[in-house]
């Protein structure tokens, strides 16, 4: 096989590129050989060098601890529970959470054979105590909530306070396209209008 | 700015991949970075150092000439040519064609101030003989089109047969579906019902 013919495998195995769109991307990157194709082989190179996951948390890394476990500025005491890395990515760019995170890396799942001790739960549990709050910050799917309510009963018995994202109707939605869930939990958890 | 931002920005510029798909693909690599990252590294290193483009016919191939214009077996009177690499990949899947091929490197455009100059055309014509077909495969827009009569305006002297792809109803299409100037060509170029 042919050096083009590997690269263009090796790309339509990234999620979002198909054959075709990973062809179209070879081809982009030959004609930009300096610009692009070039740093991006150094750029894969030099993350998967340096990348490690963070003992503490789960997050990656260029350090261990992470930036986030090792930032004194940031609250020890309230500890972010999220499924996946890219989640922990989407509420850092809100910027409205300043304290730590734990990654799970994915949900508990009988069909997928995911039970507990494939996640990282374990140390989550280590790092609670009376004085944490546990926020579980899990996509609001079926997996989701299963492993929201078995973190929450295996969390009790630290003493540390736990809660939970808000279900609504999100910013800008019309309710007449969103789904009676949505709707209900919007109902059920209304609040004062000041 | 880190390893991980580094390689999202690259893999972001890639054709078909955004901000967000870039960073699920970042991830998707960092999981996977034995059987996939530093093996894309490598290929992408590879082939940035071993393709070329083929003088002939600017076809990119670990050689030059390439494999098509190296090949006995391919018949070196019919010469095809194409817009762009993408064009005449599209044109092997089909294994319909056994000859061999030109790319342009684009279509002329005053807008873009793309000129003769700026396209692979005076090779072209000097590959072309009273013996050759010149086949005209260019994408029937108007920026297509218009190069295809410039192309063969220049061969003209050549000698060369000059021909085009047919234009005409898509396999599976419908005719309800397709735009007028399609169904017009199709039924001027029509042909007799075997």
């Amino acid at each position: 096989m042919s050096e083009l013919d590997t690269l263009i495998q090796l790309l339509a195995r990234l999620p979002g590129l198909g054959p075709r769109s990973a062809r179209r991307a070879a081809l982009y990157l030959i004609k930009r050989r300096e610009q692009v194709m070039q740093p991006l082989a150094a750029a894969l190179g030099a993350a998967a060098a340096a990348i490690r996951t963070c003992a503490t948390c789960g997050n990656l890394d260029t350090a261990d601890p992470c930036a986030i476990c090792r930032d004194p500025e940031r609250d020890s005491s309230a500890i972010c529970v999220v499924e996946d890395l890219a989640d922990l990515w989407a509420l850092e760019r809100t910027g409205a959470f300043r304290g730590r995170y734990h990654v799970l890396g994915g949900t508990l799942s009988a069909l997928d054979g995911i039970g507990p001790d494939e996640l990282n739960i374990a140390r989550l549990i280590a790092r609670l105590g009376p004085e944490t709050e546990l926020i579980l910050a899990l996509n609001a799917t079926v997996e989701g909530q299963t492993t929201a309510h078995y973190l929450a009963d295996r969390a009790a018995q630290s003493g540390a306070r736990i809660s939970r994202l808000a279900q609504g109707v999100p910013l800008g939605g019309e309710l007449d396209y969103l789904d009676e869930g949505t709707l209900t939990a919007a109902l059920k958890t209304r609040r004062a209008f000041q």
